[in-house]
């Protein structure tokens, strides 16, 4: 039987998770993929505590590209310049390579794509969106059949662990992001994940794969859950929904609308039921319908995962003697990714911050109904505090840029405190 | 670039929907797979009303197989007799094929797998389970690096329609199953959907995959949903329930429990969030925790989407000119499953229907004490007749054999009108 080297290029959580999956399940996999899989070296600026047994550890990540002991390389150090560099060096010196690097993929992914192409390499990305949900081979080979209309999906488990605690605690984002960080599920740094920033990364990904087209992550329109507030969830329960951080792409005709941005979903929908820090991608194509995969989106050993679900691909590969560029067709369509300009009406829910004074809602009321939209419900609380009020307001299916001129308007208002939070209301 | 010519033998509303998929979508298909997919011959017994442009219809599935035009074989006829042999001379004649037939792999599974992995040939068989939903692929190569331990699956659309409609109508068994029928949803004999086979057979394909070892379906304990009555969904409401039919298999150390049966599952549960013809899978793995699929279950195209994934993967083959026997090694495991004769402690729902008489409490609650078992409630709505009264009793976490001698005793007692209803209770 054949054994496949393979070189761990960053050895942090996942690095170790895809390690510790290897060694835990070694005799599965090697009666599935027909060879065996074997670490030989992993790499690591920082001394490694416990290397596994057998195993060189090295701290200069060239030793790992170049080693004749290493057929295969699995990037999990992160971040863009260096991972970049490791990626085609392995590519370049004809190495398969695995990667859980979203940022990655998300900024040089079409460079390093056209090279394993160029090479007929593989470039495993399983790792990248979703931690172990195989939604990237749902995508690329379940339903590649199918031509998709809409992806949803919940994909950063930090910031629906923040919502959902703002939910079940009753508090504030500040305080429940402070939990989150102490029970370590949110970064001491957290902008990534609770301004969407790494949920943007993932949905590039996703789209890239879904429609064939080519998109830059910084194109897509973010907005993470920082401005999110307990007065917002609590209307979002009167209103008989919750929040959810949604990154979203739907194809409308004429183009294709994405966008990063907390959502009022309902408590009836399949979003609201995904909780803590898991992860759900729905996924609704012109033959299938809707599809929905849901699971957990982060930890060492789950995206380990699905990090050795592509060496095990590849491994295969190995056995029967010829390497196949798996994966990357979706990534290579020539076009650039038509944005698009006019939104489909959705309806939209407002928070306004006021110091109350007599005449807001209907000075509100006058601006909203003068940008010929309409309202559907009013909701203020009573007995709330008048230097500082929040109330919600409602509104039925508009566009996105007609909603925001009135918005404009109605934040040039004297008593706003405050921006309108503007959240898109689920369908 | 390579044409791949197609051949489809059976060609009914999966054979036509998987014609219409490969249609609708050929553009985007060939720049997936990389050659383009052609269907030239299809073959039926009965006249084909409109055959597509193009093709040759005939009604020997001899002249599909031996056709030099075509290059893959899809088996969508159904049956096991004449189904098994189309696959057994496709694959001899060197051709690869992909079935949307699980009633055939269910019981031949392992004969044709041995042949296709002989003759190192691709069988695809995506289709067979859960419809559109890529969940053969999602076990295969998504988590094959992990070790599963439980599989849930709602596996049938037809009983998972009826229990929804009983559920959202108030309606009776017998009234739902005749307008599922009327709507197209259900078939004329409709015993395979609603006893539970269809879902056996599903069930049987996802373990043999999962678990890589042998499983005969036939060795399935199965109930149907025949037994489930107005009433029992009344009081799964009282318990803050209701109920589904669900495939279970699940690893407990020394073997595998393995049954399809109807469960009282919670309303808070993702199990009742599917609802009408949807399918859902549940998997549980070390690594990833659990993970949801969930989508449409069945109809033409739906189903045709799986066909083609599977074509487009084959077609992928014949471009790089290399067949492989893909996501059979799962299949090939060579040990009989260990299936589990102490299943573990689970609660239970016991629907009795009594001629009501004093004391029926008191000697049913009697039984259940004496043989060790501690009862959680009983629900008994007021005022029902007393010729014919149910009432329900939910029994703490015991065996199934220890709960089966004293539903037996029970079953026993003279004021019984028919057998306990059992149903198993979500933990």
């Amino acid at each position: 039987m054949k054994t496949v080297g393979i070189g761990i290029v960053g050895y942090g959580t996942v690095g170790q998770g895809t390690a510790s999956v290897l060694r835990d399940h070694a005799e599965d996999i090697t009666r599935r993929c027909g060879a065996r899989l074997e670490v030989r070296i992993v790499c690591r600026r920082s001394p490694v505590a416990q290397p596994p047994a057998g195993v060189k550890v090295v701290s200069d990540w060239n030793a790992v590209v170049n080693s004749p002991e290493v057929d295969v390389i699995v990037e999990t150090m992160g971040g863009t310049t260096h991972s970049r560099e490791v990626v085609l060096a392995a590519l370049r010196s004809g190495k398969p390579v695995v990667t859980a690097n979203k940022n990655l993929l998300a900024e040089h992914g079409e460079e390093l794509f056209a090279l394993a192409r160029e090479q007929h390499l593989p470039l495993g990305f399983e790792a990248t969106v979703a931690g172990g949900i195989p939604v990237i081979r749902a995508i690329a080979e379940g339903t590649a059949g199918d031509r998709l209309r809409a992806i949803r999906g919940i994909l950063n488990g930090t910031a629906n662990y923040i919502l959902t605690q703002m939910e079940s605690q009753g508090l504030d984002f500040a305080d429940c992001l402070a939990a989150a960080q102490k029970a370590g599920y949110a970064e001491p740094d957290p902008t990534f994940d609770v301004e969407g920033i790494d949920a943007r990364d993932k949905l590039a990904i996703l789209v890239r794969l879904a429609f064939g087209e080519r998109l830059r992550a910084q194109d897509i329109p973010t907005m993470g859950i920082s401005s999110i507030s307990a007065v917002d969830i609590h209307y979002a329960r009167r209103l008989s929904g919750t929040i959810r951080l949604i990154g979203a792409a739907e194809s409308n005709g004429s183009g294709i609308e994405v966008s990063v941005r907390p959502w009022l979903v309902s408590n009836k929908s399949m979003l609201a039921k995904v909780e803590g820090v898991n992860n759900a991608v729905f996924l609704e194509g012109e033959k299938v319908g809707l599809q929905m995969f849901y699971g957990r989106g982060a930890g060492g050993e789950v995206t380990g995962v699905a990090v050795v679900s592509d060496l095990m691909e590849i491994g295969g590969d190995f056995s029967v003697g010829s390497l196949s560029p798996k994966l990357l067709s979706g990534f290579l369509g020539g076009k650039e990714l038509q944005v698009c300009r006019e939104p489909r009406p959705c309806s939209w829910y407002l928070r306004l911050t006021v110091h109350d004074q007599p005449g807001i809602i209907a000075r509100t009321a006058e601006i909203i109904a003068r940008h010929g939209i309409n309202i559907d419900s009013v909701v203020q609380e009573p007995h709330m505090e008048k230097a500082r009020l929040s109330f919600v307001i409602t509104v039925e299916p508009v566009s996105e840029p007609a909603l925001q001129s009135a918005v404009k308007e109605i934040d040039r208002c004297p008593f706003m405190l405050e921006p309108v939070l503007v959240l898109r209301m689920e369908a």
